[in-house]
Protein backbone atom coordinates (compact mmCIF):
# COMPACT_ATOMS: atom_id res chain seq x y z
CA UNK A 1 0.00 0.00 0.00
CA UNK A 2 0.88 3.41 -0.43
CA UNK A 3 1.45 5.51 2.34
CA UNK A 4 1.59 9.03 2.37
CA UNK A 5 3.05 11.12 5.03
CA UNK A 6 2.71 14.73 5.14
CA UNK A 7 5.45 16.83 6.00
CA UNK A 8 5.81 20.90 6.91
CA UNK A 9 8.03 22.92 8.71
CA UNK A 10 7.57 23.54 12.40
CA UNK A 11 6.61 19.61 12.48
CA UNK A 12 6.59 17.02 15.78
CA UNK A 13 9.46 14.57 14.23
CA UNK A 14 7.85 11.43 16.29
CA UNK A 15 4.40 12.29 14.56
CA UNK A 16 5.56 11.22 11.58
CA UNK A 17 8.49 8.89 12.17
CA UNK A 18 6.45 6.86 14.76
CA UNK A 19 3.97 5.89 12.00
CA UNK A 20 6.31 5.19 9.53
CA UNK A 21 8.48 3.42 11.07
CA UNK A 22 5.45 0.94 12.06
CA UNK A 23 3.96 1.01 8.53
CA UNK A 24 7.70 0.78 7.24
CA UNK A 25 8.01 -2.56 9.62
CA UNK A 26 4.89 -3.86 8.21
CA UNK A 27 7.34 -4.73 5.07
CA UNK A 28 3.61 -4.20 3.14
CA UNK A 29 3.95 -0.34 2.61
CA UNK A 30 5.91 2.07 0.10
CA UNK A 31 5.91 5.00 2.65
CA UNK A 32 6.62 8.59 1.10
CA UNK A 33 7.66 11.65 2.85
CA UNK A 34 5.58 14.96 0.85
CA UNK A 35 5.70 18.34 1.37
CA UNK A 36 5.03 21.48 -0.18
CA UNK A 37 7.98 21.43 -1.92
CA UNK A 38 10.88 19.09 -1.97
CA UNK A 39 13.97 19.22 0.47
CA UNK A 40 14.36 19.55 4.20
CA UNK A 41 11.67 20.59 6.78
CA UNK A 42 12.74 22.11 9.98
CA UNK A 43 11.08 20.64 13.38
CA UNK A 44 9.13 22.52 15.77
CA UNK A 45 12.43 22.47 17.77
CA UNK A 46 13.93 24.31 15.47
CA UNK A 47 17.23 21.86 16.13
CA UNK A 48 16.67 19.49 13.24
CA UNK A 49 14.90 18.46 9.98
CA UNK A 50 13.07 15.68 8.36
CA UNK A 51 13.42 15.25 4.32
CA UNK A 52 10.48 15.78 2.06
CA UNK A 53 11.71 13.42 -0.74
CA UNK A 54 8.36 14.24 -3.14
CA UNK A 55 6.52 17.87 -3.61
CA UNK A 56 2.52 17.67 -3.60
CA UNK A 57 2.85 17.93 -7.30
CA UNK A 58 4.48 14.73 -7.14
CA UNK A 59 1.98 12.56 -5.21
CA UNK A 60 -1.88 12.35 -6.43
CA UNK A 61 -3.10 9.78 -4.76
CA UNK A 62 -2.39 7.17 -1.54
CA UNK A 63 -3.92 4.24 0.56
CA UNK A 64 -3.18 5.67 3.71
CA UNK A 65 -2.37 9.72 4.13
CA UNK A 66 -0.72 10.82 7.57
CA UNK A 67 -0.93 14.40 8.84
CA UNK A 68 1.23 14.65 11.48
CA UNK A 69 0.81 17.25 14.10
CA UNK A 70 3.23 19.70 15.78
CA UNK A 71 3.51 22.07 18.40
CA UNK A 72 1.34 24.92 19.24
CA UNK A 73 1.43 27.59 16.87
CA UNK A 74 2.75 25.65 14.23
CA UNK A 75 -0.31 24.23 13.00
CA UNK A 76 -1.91 27.71 12.12
CA UNK A 77 0.55 27.90 8.73
CA UNK A 78 -1.11 24.22 7.07
CA UNK A 79 -4.49 25.16 8.26
CA UNK A 80 -4.29 28.75 6.47
CA UNK A 81 -2.81 27.69 3.37
CA UNK A 82 -5.34 26.32 0.77
CA UNK A 83 -2.50 24.37 -1.26
CA UNK A 84 -2.00 22.47 1.66
CA UNK A 85 -5.82 21.71 2.53
CA UNK A 86 -6.61 21.21 -1.45
CA UNK A 87 -3.66 18.58 -1.46
CA UNK A 88 -5.11 17.28 1.78
CA UNK A 89 -8.60 16.79 0.34
CA UNK A 90 -7.23 15.59 -2.72
CA UNK A 91 -5.22 12.35 -1.57
CA UNK A 92 -8.38 11.75 1.24
CA UNK A 93 -10.34 11.38 -2.22
CA UNK A 94 -8.08 8.37 -3.42
CA UNK A 95 -7.31 6.89 0.21
CA UNK A 96 -8.81 4.12 2.09
CA UNK A 97 -7.67 5.78 5.49
CA UNK A 98 -7.19 9.04 6.60
CA UNK A 99 -5.20 9.41 9.69
CA UNK A 100 -3.70 12.34 11.83
CA UNK A 101 -1.32 11.88 14.56
CA UNK A 102 -1.78 14.83 17.60
CA UNK A 103 -2.78 18.12 16.35
CA UNK A 104 -2.46 16.64 12.74
CA UNK A 105 -5.99 16.66 13.28
CA UNK A 106 -6.68 20.63 13.76
CA UNK A 107 -5.33 20.63 9.93
CA UNK A 108 -7.70 17.85 8.89
CA UNK A 109 -10.73 20.15 10.60
CA UNK A 110 -9.45 23.07 8.45
CA UNK A 111 -9.83 20.66 5.57
CA UNK A 112 -13.02 20.51 6.66
CA UNK A 113 -12.66 16.25 7.14
CA UNK A 114 -13.93 16.20 10.43
CA UNK A 115 -17.07 18.04 10.74
CA UNK A 116 -19.34 16.70 13.32
CA UNK A 117 -16.94 13.50 12.83
CA UNK A 118 -15.34 11.88 16.72
CA UNK A 119 -12.14 12.59 16.94
CA UNK A 120 -8.79 13.45 18.99
CA UNK A 121 -5.54 15.40 19.31
CA UNK A 122 -3.04 16.26 21.71
CA UNK A 123 -5.27 16.98 25.06
CA UNK A 124 -3.81 20.78 25.26
CA UNK A 125 -6.26 21.37 21.62
CA UNK A 126 -9.36 19.63 22.71
CA UNK A 127 -10.64 23.13 22.79
CA UNK A 128 -9.32 24.14 19.24
CA UNK A 129 -10.40 20.92 17.89
CA UNK A 130 -13.97 21.31 19.50
CA UNK A 131 -14.29 25.19 17.75
CA UNK A 132 -13.36 23.99 14.55
CA UNK A 133 -16.33 21.45 14.43
CA UNK A 134 -15.17 17.77 15.48
CA UNK A 135 -16.60 16.02 18.42
CA UNK A 136 -13.03 15.66 21.12
CA UNK A 137 -12.49 12.49 22.86
CA UNK A 138 -10.20 11.37 25.06
CA UNK A 139 -9.13 7.91 23.49
CA UNK A 140 -5.36 7.35 22.47
CA UNK A 141 -6.92 6.05 18.56
CA UNK A 142 -10.66 7.26 17.34
CA UNK A 143 -12.04 5.98 14.13
CA UNK A 144 -14.57 7.46 12.11
CA UNK A 145 -14.88 5.90 9.17
CA UNK A 146 -12.29 5.89 6.93
CA UNK A 147 -10.41 8.63 9.21
CA UNK A 148 -8.21 7.55 12.28
CA UNK A 149 -7.03 10.33 14.41
CA UNK A 150 -4.70 9.95 17.51
CA UNK A 151 -4.02 11.72 20.64
CA UNK A 152 -0.90 13.02 21.33
CA UNK A 153 3.08 12.77 19.59
CA UNK A 154 3.40 8.90 20.68
CA UNK A 155 -0.14 7.94 19.77
CA UNK A 156 1.06 7.30 16.21
CA UNK A 157 2.89 4.03 17.17
CA UNK A 158 -0.45 2.89 18.32
CA UNK A 159 -2.68 4.13 15.56
CA UNK A 160 -0.36 2.71 13.14
CA UNK A 161 -0.48 -0.81 15.03
CA UNK A 162 -4.59 -0.48 15.22
CA UNK A 163 -3.88 0.64 11.58
CA UNK A 164 -1.94 -2.52 10.06
CA UNK A 165 -3.81 -4.85 12.62
CA UNK A 166 -7.16 -3.83 10.33
CA UNK A 167 -5.14 -3.78 7.01
CA UNK A 168 -3.05 -6.39 7.01
CA UNK A 169 -4.47 -8.71 10.17
CA UNK A 170 -3.74 -8.93 13.74
CA UNK A 171 -0.51 -11.28 12.60
CA UNK A 172 0.88 -9.13 10.65
CA UNK A 173 0.62 -6.41 13.50
CA UNK A 174 2.01 -8.15 16.31
CA UNK A 175 5.58 -9.00 14.44
CA UNK A 176 5.61 -5.33 13.51
CA UNK A 177 5.08 -4.85 17.30
CA UNK A 178 7.99 -7.42 18.05
CA UNK A 179 10.50 -6.52 15.44
CA UNK A 180 10.33 -2.66 16.95
CA UNK A 181 10.60 -4.05 20.68
CA UNK A 182 7.33 -1.64 21.12
CA UNK A 183 6.95 -3.37 25.24
CA UNK A 184 7.09 0.33 26.56
CA UNK A 185 8.22 0.52 30.22
CA UNK A 186 8.51 4.19 30.88
CA UNK A 187 9.69 5.19 34.28
CA UNK A 188 6.49 6.96 35.46
CA UNK A 189 2.92 6.67 34.62
CA UNK A 190 1.88 10.31 33.65
CA UNK A 191 1.14 10.03 30.06
CA UNK A 192 -2.44 11.22 29.48
CA UNK A 193 -4.78 13.81 31.42
CA UNK A 194 -6.18 11.08 33.82
CA UNK A 195 -3.03 9.90 35.02
CA UNK A 196 -1.11 13.38 35.07
CA UNK A 197 -0.87 14.66 38.45
CA UNK A 198 -3.13 17.67 38.60
CA UNK A 199 -0.57 20.52 39.04
CA UNK A 200 1.48 18.75 36.39
CA UNK A 201 -1.36 18.99 34.17
CA UNK A 202 -1.96 22.96 34.41
CA UNK A 203 1.57 23.63 34.63
CA UNK A 204 1.86 22.07 31.03
CA UNK A 205 -1.58 23.34 29.82
CA UNK A 206 -0.19 26.91 30.99
CA UNK A 207 2.80 26.32 28.75
CA UNK A 208 0.97 24.92 25.78
CA UNK A 209 -1.81 27.73 25.81
CA UNK A 210 0.90 30.69 25.56
CA UNK A 211 2.44 28.99 22.87
CA UNK A 212 -1.01 28.37 21.11
CA UNK A 213 -1.78 32.34 21.22
CA UNK A 214 1.45 33.10 19.62
CA UNK A 215 1.93 33.61 15.53
CA UNK A 216 3.72 30.86 13.93
CA UNK A 217 7.38 31.78 13.13
CA UNK B 1 22.64 19.99 28.10
CA UNK B 2 24.47 19.56 24.84
CA UNK B 3 22.98 16.16 23.52
CA UNK B 4 24.94 14.64 20.09
CA UNK B 5 23.13 11.99 18.26
CA UNK B 6 24.97 10.19 15.75
CA UNK B 7 23.00 9.82 11.83
CA UNK B 8 24.94 7.47 9.61
CA UNK B 9 23.32 5.32 6.20
CA UNK B 10 20.68 2.57 7.23
CA UNK B 11 19.95 3.81 10.20
CA UNK B 12 16.68 2.98 12.20
CA UNK B 13 14.79 6.82 12.47
CA UNK B 14 12.94 5.94 15.54
CA UNK B 15 16.38 5.22 17.18
CA UNK B 16 16.91 8.53 16.88
CA UNK B 17 13.57 10.54 16.99
CA UNK B 18 12.39 8.40 19.98
CA UNK B 19 15.48 9.60 22.53
CA UNK B 20 15.58 13.44 20.32
CA UNK B 21 11.83 13.95 21.20
CA UNK B 22 12.49 13.17 24.71
CA UNK B 23 15.22 15.27 24.72
CA UNK B 24 13.51 18.29 23.08
CA UNK B 25 10.61 17.96 24.97
CA UNK B 26 13.22 18.48 28.84
CA UNK B 27 13.35 22.27 26.95
CA UNK B 28 16.70 21.97 28.86
CA UNK B 29 19.10 20.43 25.81
CA UNK B 30 20.47 21.48 22.76
CA UNK B 31 19.90 18.66 20.49
CA UNK B 32 22.38 17.94 17.63
CA UNK B 33 21.98 15.51 14.39
CA UNK B 34 25.86 14.41 13.42
CA UNK B 35 26.76 12.55 10.98
CA UNK B 36 30.37 11.63 9.21
CA UNK B 37 29.46 14.48 6.66
CA UNK B 38 26.59 17.28 6.83
CA UNK B 39 23.32 16.36 4.66
CA UNK B 40 21.03 13.41 4.69
CA UNK B 41 21.17 10.22 5.46
CA UNK B 42 19.08 6.99 4.33
CA UNK B 43 16.74 4.87 6.43
CA UNK B 44 17.43 1.49 6.51
CA UNK B 45 14.15 1.14 4.91
CA UNK B 46 15.24 3.05 1.91
CA UNK B 47 12.39 4.94 1.82
CA UNK B 48 13.09 8.54 3.69
CA UNK B 49 15.88 10.57 4.95
CA UNK B 50 17.06 12.22 7.98
CA UNK B 51 19.34 15.12 8.04
CA UNK B 52 23.09 15.33 9.73
CA UNK B 53 23.11 19.33 10.48
CA UNK B 54 26.48 18.87 11.45
CA UNK B 55 29.76 16.60 10.37
CA UNK B 56 31.62 14.71 13.00
CA UNK B 57 34.59 17.49 12.50
CA UNK B 58 32.31 20.15 13.70
CA UNK B 59 31.74 18.19 17.26
CA UNK B 60 33.76 17.03 19.33
CA UNK B 61 32.23 17.29 22.55
CA UNK B 62 28.57 16.35 24.17
CA UNK B 63 27.09 16.21 27.41
CA UNK B 64 25.33 12.97 25.72
CA UNK B 65 26.03 10.69 23.71
CA UNK B 66 23.26 8.97 21.47
CA UNK B 67 24.22 6.19 18.87
CA UNK B 68 21.09 4.93 17.54
CA UNK B 69 20.68 1.64 16.15
CA UNK B 70 19.33 -0.13 12.40
CA UNK B 71 18.31 -3.52 10.97
CA UNK B 72 20.82 -6.12 10.29
CA UNK B 73 23.05 -6.15 8.81
CA UNK B 74 23.82 -2.20 8.14
CA UNK B 75 25.88 -1.71 11.25
CA UNK B 76 28.66 -3.35 9.76
CA UNK B 77 29.75 -0.27 8.15
CA UNK B 78 30.09 1.94 11.04
CA UNK B 79 31.37 -1.10 13.09
CA UNK B 80 34.17 -1.20 10.61
CA UNK B 81 34.96 2.49 10.20
CA UNK B 82 37.49 3.60 12.12
CA UNK B 83 36.95 7.18 11.70
CA UNK B 84 33.34 6.71 13.46
CA UNK B 85 34.65 4.78 15.36
CA UNK B 86 36.98 7.28 16.88
CA UNK B 87 34.63 9.82 16.81
CA UNK B 88 32.69 7.78 19.14
CA UNK B 89 35.72 7.30 21.53
CA UNK B 90 35.95 10.82 21.40
CA UNK B 91 32.68 11.98 22.38
CA UNK B 92 32.41 9.11 24.91
CA UNK B 93 35.59 11.09 26.55
CA UNK B 94 33.83 14.12 26.68
CA UNK B 95 30.35 12.75 27.63
CA UNK B 96 28.54 12.61 30.88
CA UNK B 97 26.57 9.75 29.66
CA UNK B 98 27.13 7.41 26.30
CA UNK B 99 23.84 5.83 25.31
CA UNK B 100 22.81 3.14 22.49
CA UNK B 101 19.12 2.33 20.92
CA UNK B 102 18.60 -0.71 19.59
CA UNK B 103 21.65 -2.31 17.74
CA UNK B 104 23.82 0.73 18.57
CA UNK B 105 25.02 -0.78 21.13
CA UNK B 106 26.76 -3.27 18.51
CA UNK B 107 28.49 -0.09 17.51
CA UNK B 108 30.09 0.90 20.75
CA UNK B 109 30.91 -2.37 21.12
CA UNK B 110 33.06 -2.13 17.82
CA UNK B 111 34.59 1.29 19.49
CA UNK B 112 35.48 -0.45 22.64
CA UNK B 113 33.43 0.62 24.96
CA UNK B 114 31.38 -2.50 26.32
CA UNK B 115 34.18 -4.40 27.32
CA UNK B 116 32.87 -6.58 30.45
CA UNK B 117 29.54 -4.73 30.36
CA UNK B 118 26.37 -5.35 31.01
CA UNK B 119 24.23 -4.11 28.04
CA UNK B 120 21.47 -4.61 25.36
CA UNK B 121 20.62 -4.62 22.14
CA UNK B 122 17.30 -5.58 20.25
CA UNK B 123 16.49 -9.02 21.17
CA UNK B 124 17.29 -10.33 17.62
CA UNK B 125 21.53 -9.26 18.21
CA UNK B 126 22.02 -10.79 21.38
CA UNK B 127 24.53 -13.35 20.32
CA UNK B 128 26.19 -10.84 18.00
CA UNK B 129 26.59 -8.47 20.85
CA UNK B 130 27.91 -11.21 23.59
CA UNK B 131 30.33 -12.31 20.87
CA UNK B 132 31.50 -8.64 20.72
CA UNK B 133 32.64 -8.51 24.64
CA UNK B 134 29.79 -7.22 26.43
CA UNK B 135 27.24 -8.98 28.44
CA UNK B 136 23.41 -8.81 27.11
CA UNK B 137 20.65 -8.48 29.40
CA UNK B 138 17.34 -8.21 28.43
CA UNK B 139 15.82 -5.62 30.50
CA UNK B 140 14.69 -2.38 28.36
CA UNK B 141 17.42 0.03 29.70
CA UNK B 142 20.32 -1.10 31.16
CA UNK B 143 22.93 1.18 33.08
CA UNK B 144 26.40 -0.06 33.37
CA UNK B 145 28.49 3.65 34.96
CA UNK B 146 27.90 6.05 32.67
CA UNK B 147 26.27 4.07 29.56
CA UNK B 148 23.41 3.61 29.02
CA UNK B 149 22.03 0.75 26.51
CA UNK B 150 18.40 0.59 25.53
CA UNK B 151 16.64 -2.90 23.45
CA UNK B 152 15.26 -2.73 20.13
CA UNK B 153 13.92 0.65 18.54
CA UNK B 154 11.14 2.04 20.29
CA UNK B 155 13.05 1.56 23.76
CA UNK B 156 14.65 4.60 23.02
CA UNK B 157 11.99 6.89 24.44
CA UNK B 158 12.00 4.74 27.75
CA UNK B 159 15.62 5.17 27.51
CA UNK B 160 15.37 8.95 27.22
CA UNK B 161 12.98 8.97 29.77
CA UNK B 162 14.86 7.21 32.42
CA UNK B 163 18.01 9.64 31.64
CA UNK B 164 16.00 12.51 31.81
CA UNK B 165 14.62 11.62 35.69
CA UNK B 166 18.18 10.62 36.43
CA UNK B 167 19.54 14.41 35.07
CA UNK B 168 16.86 16.97 35.21
CA UNK B 169 14.64 15.28 38.02
CA UNK B 170 11.38 13.46 38.17
CA UNK B 171 9.23 15.91 37.93
CA UNK B 172 11.06 17.00 33.92
CA UNK B 173 10.75 13.20 33.09
CA UNK B 174 6.70 13.13 33.74
CA UNK B 175 6.47 16.17 32.29
CA UNK B 176 7.72 15.49 29.07
CA UNK B 177 5.72 12.02 29.42
CA UNK B 178 2.66 14.18 29.40
CA UNK B 179 4.02 16.35 26.51
CA UNK B 180 4.23 13.51 24.88
CA UNK B 181 1.16 11.61 25.85
CA UNK B 182 3.18 8.67 26.28
CA UNK B 183 0.45 6.47 27.69
CA UNK B 184 0.58 3.47 25.34
CA UNK B 185 -1.70 1.21 24.33
CA UNK B 186 -0.68 -0.94 21.49
CA UNK B 187 -3.09 -3.35 20.38
CA UNK B 188 -2.12 -6.26 21.14
CA UNK B 189 1.31 -7.13 23.88
CA UNK B 190 3.75 -8.94 21.80
CA UNK B 191 6.80 -6.31 22.11
CA UNK B 192 8.96 -8.39 23.73
CA UNK B 193 10.72 -12.06 23.59
CA UNK B 194 9.14 -13.13 26.86
CA UNK B 195 5.16 -11.79 25.27
CA UNK B 196 5.61 -12.32 22.19
CA UNK B 197 4.09 -16.43 20.63
CA UNK B 198 7.11 -18.47 19.97
CA UNK B 199 6.40 -19.30 16.35
CA UNK B 200 5.86 -15.47 15.66
CA UNK B 201 9.43 -15.25 17.46
CA UNK B 202 11.02 -17.74 15.58
CA UNK B 203 9.69 -16.34 12.14
CA UNK B 204 11.02 -12.63 13.00
CA UNK B 205 14.27 -14.40 14.08
CA UNK B 206 15.15 -15.82 11.16
CA UNK B 207 14.34 -12.89 8.60
CA UNK B 208 16.32 -10.89 10.87
CA UNK B 209 19.25 -14.22 10.81
CA UNK B 210 19.19 -13.81 7.53
CA UNK B 211 19.67 -10.13 6.96
CA UNK B 212 22.78 -10.17 9.64
CA UNK B 213 24.18 -12.76 7.08
CA UNK B 214 23.91 -10.11 4.21
CA UNK B 215 26.61 -7.64 3.12
CA UNK B 216 25.57 -4.33 3.77
CA UNK B 217 24.42 -2.04 0.66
Amino acid sequence: MEVAIMLYDGITALDAIGPYEVFSATMKCNVKFIGKKKGIVQMDSKMGYLHADYSFSEITSADILVVPGCSPPNYKTPMNDEETLEWIRQIHGTAKWTTSVCNGSLILSAAGLLNGATATCHWGSFDLLRSLGAIPTDERVVRHGQIVTAAGVSSGIDMALQLAAWEFGEDVSKAVQLILEYDPQPPFDTGSLKKAPAPLVERVREVLQELSEKDPG
